[in-house]
């Protein structure tokens, strides 16, 4: 039976409706849409030997021309920190100059790895750039929201091949993540608790939705997933920003972030996703009432008018069925 | 030079970013991708001559099997009228049943035509089969919130050729539109004055993203216009619930619509679009803060983790470039 179900945290509702679809192999990618890719591609902005093609980097983790990690600034960013920041009315709209920060993560020099096939250490690495870059772009003239994300695949919104991870930090809060943080705080006020943490406790007490409760991490298909193998994975200490995660923490995230996307690699075959990183706005730290989280969505459906008009989405697969279908996934670390 | 621009209406942000796109015509559709359609299909469940194949129809406009169009529930509908109505704690989490109403509009007996393509009579009765149908399920128990839409084409997430909409009705208000609700509530108590009426005036003064000023609609590419030939119909006479729509205000806007879907489908080379009918929630008929429209959004470009996680849109081609694109496209009726 189709049922709606309620999203604790942002109040959002979804409709799971499986009898619509058929079995969760429906989502498994044919085997004629592989990607196989070479370790190296001369015409690759991001490979080894081509980095006179990227303007200089903001970071680079490893030795010398024996980079690990390598974050530049986009070339062809949306906006850019020499853009004015002024915001100017046109008649009775307003409008706001193109400041912000872009930047790309390059993970790997190897082109043909992703998160779930690179070695453990090197997403350990990531996940360090992305704390690295966070607080330091966090400290930049007006910039009061960061997001970091990271496109993996056609589907997902990118043509670019080579494994990366983007970051963009704008100077405006946008009103979905405000309403967002608004019904945290009303949540907080009527129960005295982070209602991300009580979405974790809940989660891990109901398990049928968990599919790695580790130290520091939990992961799961969250009670209301907008969409078939939608994931996430929060820290069980209590932090609104990415960027005070602690070193042990990473060790932790790095496990757990690599062994999730190795089941949807293996289970569906290299799906196209999206994962993004949910911090506080800048300057909220420390608040109670805000988690961070990162969320994992698999590009398996398209929305349509109804999802775009209501924001209530049709999953067709029910978050249970999937999490046990990934939990039996075995993870074979490359490392 | 990339800028924000807000939506005045829902405060929501968006940047347009036209540097890193080419041309307006890199969104036209290839010739190898263009549909061709026969007048009657066999197998399609809403062709003529398969009328047993759909559940009893709830409105028929035209004569006895000689159709027009046709209002049928929809058989793999993801919400069903016989399905409970109560909410339901599962642990800290809420659900509720799967109750909802749930319709397809088959717009024409032909299975070759759309709401571009179609006599001009044809629109007008799709309308009002749209009026009759909102009027009456939002007359139904528990109904709280109706969206009519309609999606084109496989990237608007529809799979059936034959020309139809749809109709869902459910017992939910999604947060967003409450979020929406208030905001333009808000700028009511500040301005004394409808933000949607506001939004015309300005647009209409503006010019240059106008497509079409009839007496009683306007069509425009919005100012702050998440995608490439984003498109927004409006009443000037102001209305928050769409059934409340005129006789005589039916025949505009059937023209209108057919313009500008005529304005694509032609310029553009028949694209993949969803249009949404957004009206008010069921009792808010009245409101003097909240104006029914119509939003046209063609499927060109792919929403990225940025935009899933932040919910600002980078949109790549600019609302005046693409009015006056479309404004140049001309238009040969086929009444």
């Amino acid at each position: 039976m189709p049922e709606f179900r309620q999203n604790m945290a942002t109040r959002e509702w979804v409709i799971i409706a499986t009898e619509r679809s058929g079995r969760p192999d429906q989502f498994v990618r044919r085997r004629a849409e592989r990607r196989i890719l070479p370790q190296l591609s001369e015409g690759c902005p991001f490979c080894p030997g081509n980095e006179d093609r990227t303007p200089p980097p903001s970071l680079v983790l490893g030795d010398g021309p024996d980079w690990n990690v390598r974050v530049v600034p986009n070339k062809y960013a949306a906006l850019r920190s020499d853009n004015s920041n002024d915001r100017e009315k046109v008649g009775r709209f307003l409008k706001a100059g193109g400041y912000g920060i872009a930047e790309v993560i390059v993970e790997t020099p190897r082109h043909d790895l992703s998160i779930a096939t690179m070695p453990h250490s090197q997403v350990r690495l990531v996940l360090e750039a992305y704390r690295h870059r966070i607080t330091e772009v966090a400290q930049m003239p007006d910039i009061n929201f960061v997001t970091l994300f990271r496109n993996h695949g056609e589907r997902a919104g990118t043509s670019l091949e080579h494994p990366h991870s983007q970051l963009i930090a704008t100077p405006i809060i946008p009103p979905n993540l405000r309403d967002q943080i608004h019904q945290s705080m009303m949540s907080y006020d009527s129960y005295g608790k982070c209602v991300y943490c009580e979405m974790i406790n809940e989660e891990i007490r109901q398990k049928e939705r968990l599919i790695s409760d580790s130290p520091q991490f939990v992961a799961f298909v969250p009670f209301a997933s907008r969409s078939p193998f939608e994931m996430r994975i929060l820290p069980k200490e209590h932090r609104a920003f990415f960027g005070d995660v602690s070193d042990q923490e990473l060790d932790d995230l790095s496990r757990v972030l690599q062994t999730v996307l190795f089941k949807i690699y293996k289970g569906l075959d290299d799906p196209d996703y999206n994962y993004i990183v949910h911090s506080a706005p800048v300057g909220d730290d420390d608040v109670k009432y805000f988690h961070w989280y990162l969320s994992i969505l698999p590009r398996l459906t398209t929305p349509a008018g109804f999802e775009m008009g209501s924001g209530i989405y049709i999953n067709v697969m029910a978050p249970e069925q999937c999490a046990q279908m990934l939990r039996m996934v075995e993870v074979g670390t490359e490392d």
